[in-house]
């Protein structure tokens, strides 16, 4: 893996018991000033109220220090991803951001300067699917089809965001989220997976890789082997 | 629509307070008996064990009547279902069986034969979601890139099985599901969904849909609009 790539992947913006990105205040402040930026392109396609979508985002981290545009507004967002120095791919639908990305030719824009260091990702949700190996293990709806489900790849591995080990009720007889992981790790193509829950997030920081959060996260591997994550721990194994 | 396409499409296998299928005997039995089937082929390829789950599956048909045969024991998949009077798809992962379906040919193959009139088919879940227009509003997790998300259109809209309108849990953050039904509805291809149940099913005969089983279902149309519907009313509009 670069030595050089900088990112921050959320499972989620919204954490039972906080506002908006609340819980994540601490390391996004930190994981833009690291990186020296001060201006933040929002990009808002995993939802279809661009304006309405920024403006949430904007008036979240816009108070913390950071001036957040939408990249919607940008005449060309081709342009305007190459001269960034950071983006905030919003959560929304999976299949629906990666349409758009790969419709702009952004997906090989945003590998291109996060591997060589030039851009600085931060994801959330879709915004984390998308920046993974393959959007396999997103739980959206599959609503538009994408060209292939194969993304940005800042990590080698697969990430499912909202992560939760429990049914949605007792009585209703839809597999559970561990039994859809199991599914995909029964794949030949499978990537291990890790399960993100609400609060938890990733900071890749070049060979670095650091749980961050309140939160945890659980690790699939193939076989059915299953081990939990604490907060702060060091899973740099993972970018091997 | 054909006049002579006959179909029972059940929103899942399982249904709280029931065994396997059981909520839907004497569907299955009737629709069985009224197209002249005694011997009915099982479809397992949504899951990965092919043996176990049709043995499954056999082991509560055949005493009602019946002879159930796997699809994969058959030489040739493709013969065996121009040769076939019925057959029963089963549920498990949407993207898996859709892909296999594509692979063997025979989504072509069963949407002729049934547009013919000349094969009945049950679906279940991944079963149901195969059978309408498109797996666009499957809950499944993407586990494999299928060559299109377009699907056999026995009818010409689309389902969501195991429909549910409760949230997962009160503190995740999830979306719920008429959230990521309402996001398919904001797209241009759009087609109208229905919300099936658990234990509900729809009952396919030429021009009649009714809604039959145990629960009843939620239509979904554009502009957000919401529809419910209980189990034995006709819903044969839904096929113009």
């Amino acid at each position: 893996m670069s030595t050089c790539r900088q990112a921050l992947l959320l499972s989620s913006s919204n954490c039972h018991g906080y506002t908006l990105l609340e819980f994540a205040k601490q390391e996004i402040c930190n994981f833009l000033k690291k990186n020296n930026v001060s201006e933040l392109i929002f990009v808002p396609y995993a939802q279809n109220d661009f304006n309405g979508y920024t403006a949430k985002i904007k008036e979240v981290i816009d108070p913390w220090g950071f001036t957040v545009t939408g990249l919607h507004t940008y005449p060309d967002a081709a342009n305007a991803v190459n001269s960034a120095k950071a983006i905030f791919v919003g959560g929304g639908n999976t299949f629906l951001l990666l349409s758009r990305l790969y419709e702009k030719g952004l997906v090989s824009i945003i590998r291109k300067k996060v591997d060589e260091g030039s851009l600085a990702y931060i994801g959330s949700s879709a915004g984390t699917n998308v920046a993974t190996k393959s959007i396999h293990t997103t739980n959206d709806m599959p609503i538009i089809y994408p060209p292939t489900f194969d993304a940005i790849g800042i990590v080698p591995f697969n990430i499912n965001p909202h992560y939760i080990d429990k049914v949605e009720n007792e009585k209703h007889k839809g597999e559970t989220r561990d039994q859809r992981i199991n599914e995909y790790m029964e794949m030949e193509h499978a990537a291990p997976v890790l399960g993100l829950r609400e609060g938890a997030m990733l900071q890749v920081d070049g060979a670095s890789l650091m749980l961050k959060g309140v939160a945890g996260a659980v690790l699939f591997k193939k076989g059915g082997c299953k081990e939990q994550f604490q907060a702060e721990t060091d899973v740099s194994f993972l970018l091997n």
